[in-house]
């Protein structure tokens, strides 16, 4: 018999569990995959004596993950426990810092650290691996930096965030405000007690950036997305949205922007209105979906389950595949050092269809006030929709879309409102993506 | 400066000169991703004289393909003639015997004598991939085979043919027949001359048996593939199933069937309803995508380009590409005499829905006896629709969808009819897949 790889497990939560169970289940057939057996040599938690639902009594038990690491035993640790900093970061440093392979599905440490980790995988000779902190059971890490590594891609964009999926498709198909639908949501399981990192775009953003920086080949750069959540996006913008065409959905988006002649990297987590003949506008629930184009390839598409135990655990476990496969391939498709710095694009010459929503005082002279600023400003509108008064609020609702145009004439016809009395709510801009 | 990988390309045609273009056009980014160049040692075609739009004369040529394996100044041998058997099987076998990897986009060639091949380069300890053989620029080899390596997967199907998936979505927009749409097809270029591989589904038998393989870990049964075209599809069937909520789809569709204890091979090319809230219902034009369902991933989705010489060249050297890194995985994923031997399943026991289509002469009784054939085999009626008579032809469609039940019934209900004068046509039949 071959040797196993042994591995270390740190965190017992919804994935750490989720990759016990994967790993026993599916024991035989992972083995004849991997061409030796996965054996997991010791786990750590907080609390030894919390039932998980899973029998843990034939691992050995660490109280500090630190030790884990340390083992003479373990081949390869698993890092499961979460947060940018703290006993993740210090595990994972430990765990490279010893010779040992490191997987993990943390996309906050991997967006704030996760150069400094690929370099010193790189100077040990091991692997570092995340498929799991990027669109959950989705394998595009590895779609992106081995699937499609013939081509230059200058874009990638997709549904990040299950749970802003979950509540604009549910706010869509029920007509619910956002609010309403957050609560539910979080009674049932679907958003966290404290929602800010997935509705206010956090989570996105970090995944958005360790996209941009495998898919480009730059410097990966999460202190520059652009981010917005999806709490001021009210059921008439969806309603509105859908007589034009148009899905809303919570999209991180980035590019390559080659206006002023260097390459800059356009990071943008932002709610976008998305037509229904595109594939993105039929991802529903909590589904995932990415959306990468090459220069040879063309548009290609992920989709799939982006969190929860069995998908999550999923990828984490194809990651402990590949390392016993013997792969050992950069962390970001290609060495650290040759990552390209990329300083962040400049926004406002970017051109894009807009969809602008104003809720505004019933009263004479608003729509004037703001169509003239608009002229100010030389947006150019093509469609504009009002909504009779809201019966509690008394506003009524405004919705235009602009012709394409560049960004910042967008962001100027704001400005000249600023402070207007014809305004009961800031603004929310939306950019339309094209079929 | 690191060695370069030598590659050596055997047929210059839509696939060859794609290669071509991208190794050249992405040459600085390949390298950086490869960690090696890749440089194109020989090129063999058969014409030499002929115009291919790419500057071949930097490359060494050979007149006889087989040559190329000779060569020792190449590593790797990309097969791109095309054909089974003949000289790309020649090739094939040539370039692993002489211990040299084998790269090929022919998924005729390894549909039937992939397990060969396969064996054949596990001994010779070299590569063999066919990433573009399967649904051109979408990497679904790479993903099922190491992305989803961790589950297992009972359920694989999808678009696997750009062709047909034209014609049916163009005959669905125009209203327009069958052979109409195929010849202009023919006439723009995305139909063959002679269009029996794609239309009549072989094209997606070779590219599902391979999926299937690699899907289950089961050894690859192409002779088994149950296949049906889409030549038999009607405007008045993509008709009535819009207004029963589906569209018309050709669907390679392959499952383990355990209903009689042992896991049984069930492969199966043919048109399908899908319901509009599927996500393949969205597919239009010549886009493929494949859907794979797994025990802890769940539901998996990848969409792109089936074919092409841009996305077809960018699977090739994705293939390349990992070569160059080193990557000496098993074609099947698993070494070729660990895959499961599994016998062909019954389709007779299989339960779905079905859609089956009569085209009747207009006069009494017809009705009556169709359903009386549907009564005495047990199949059980959940809707039907009856269109006015053909201008043309005078007949009337008559289209029904059955309640869940054994396609066996279904069989044996059109036996009962077989030779009725009440049946103008043989009766269409097409399983209905559920959302
Ligand atoms: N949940 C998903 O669907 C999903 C999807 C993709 C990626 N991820 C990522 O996967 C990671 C884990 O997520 P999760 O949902 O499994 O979290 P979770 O359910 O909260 O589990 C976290 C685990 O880490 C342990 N832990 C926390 N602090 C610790 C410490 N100081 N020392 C030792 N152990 C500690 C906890 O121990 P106790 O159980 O003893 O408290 C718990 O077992 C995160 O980085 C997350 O972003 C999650
Ligand atoms: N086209 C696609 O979109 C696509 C997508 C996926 C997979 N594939 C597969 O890729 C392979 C190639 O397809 P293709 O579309 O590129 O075909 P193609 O355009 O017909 O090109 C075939 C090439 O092979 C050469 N060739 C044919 N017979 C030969 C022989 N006896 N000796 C030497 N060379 C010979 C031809 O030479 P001459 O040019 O000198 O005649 C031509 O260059 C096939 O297996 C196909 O199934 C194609």
């Amino acid at each position: 018999m071959v040797e196993p790889l042994n591995i270390a497990l740190a965190g017992l939560g919804t994935v750490g569990t989720g990759v016990v169970r994967l790993i026993e289940t599916n024991a035989e057939l992972i083995a004849r995959r991997a061409r030796r057996p996965i054996r997991i040599a010791a786990v750590s938690a907080r609390d030894r004596t919390k039932d998980r639902g899973v029998d843990l009594s034939r691992y050995d038990w660490e109280d500090d993950p630190a030790a884990l690491a340390a083992r003479s035993d373990v081949d390869v640790v698993v890092e499961m426990v979460g947060g940018s900093d703290g006993p993740a970061l210090a595990l994972a440093r430990g765990a490279i810092g010893k010779g040992k392979g490191l997987v993990t599905a943390n996309k906050a440490m991997i967006a704030h650290h996760g150069l400094e980790l690929a370099s010193a995988a790189e100077k040990a000779g091991v692997a570092l691996k995340f498929e799991a902190a990027v669109a959950g059971g989705i394998p595009v890490i590895k779609g992106l930096s081995e699937g499609a590594a013939a081509n230059a891609i200058e874009r990638v964009y997709g549904i990040l965030n299950g749970t802003c999926n979950y509540i604009l498709s549910t706010m869509e198909d029920t007509g619910r405000d956002f609010g309403d639908v957050l609560a539910e949501a979080q009674r049932m399981g679907y958003a966290e007690a404290d929602p800010t990192f997935d509705v206010e775009g956090i989570d996105a953003a970090h995944k958005l950036s360790i996209l941009a920086a495998i898919a480009f080949g730059s410097r990966l750069r999460f202190d520059a997305v652009e981010t917005t959540g999806i709490s001021r996006v009210k059921a008439a913008d969806i309603e509105q949205a859908r007589s034009l065409g148009y899905v809303i959905r919570l999209l991180g988006m980035s590019e390559i922007d080659r206006t002023d002649g260097t390459a800059r990297l356009f990071q943008r987590v932002h709610p976008h209105l998305v037509p229904f003949d595109h594939p993105l506008a039929h991802v529903d629930g909590a589904t995932n979906a990415v959306v990468a184009e090459g220069n040879f390839m063309g548009r290609l598409l992920f989709q799939g389950a982006g969190a929860g135990d069995g998908p999550t655990a999923s990828a984490v476990v194809a990651d402990i595949i590949d390392i016993a496969r013997g792969e050992k391939g950069a962390a970001f498709s290609m060495p650290e050092g040759e990552l390209e710095a990329m300083e962040p694009a400049e926004t406002g010459h970017r051109r894009s269809r807009s969809y602008i929503r104003f809720a505004v005082p019933d009263r004479p002279g608003v729509l004037a006030e703001i169509t003239a600023a608009m002229r100010d400003a030389g947006v150019s509108i093509a469609s504009m929709i009002q909504k009779g008064e809201d019966a509690q609020t008394g506003e009524v609702i405004l919705a235009m879309v602009t012709h394409e145009g560049p960004e910042s004439a967008v962001t100027e016809a704001l400005r000249i409102l600023d402070g207007s009395q014809s305004l009961a709510v800031r603004p929310l801009v939306m950019q339309i993506i094209e079929g």
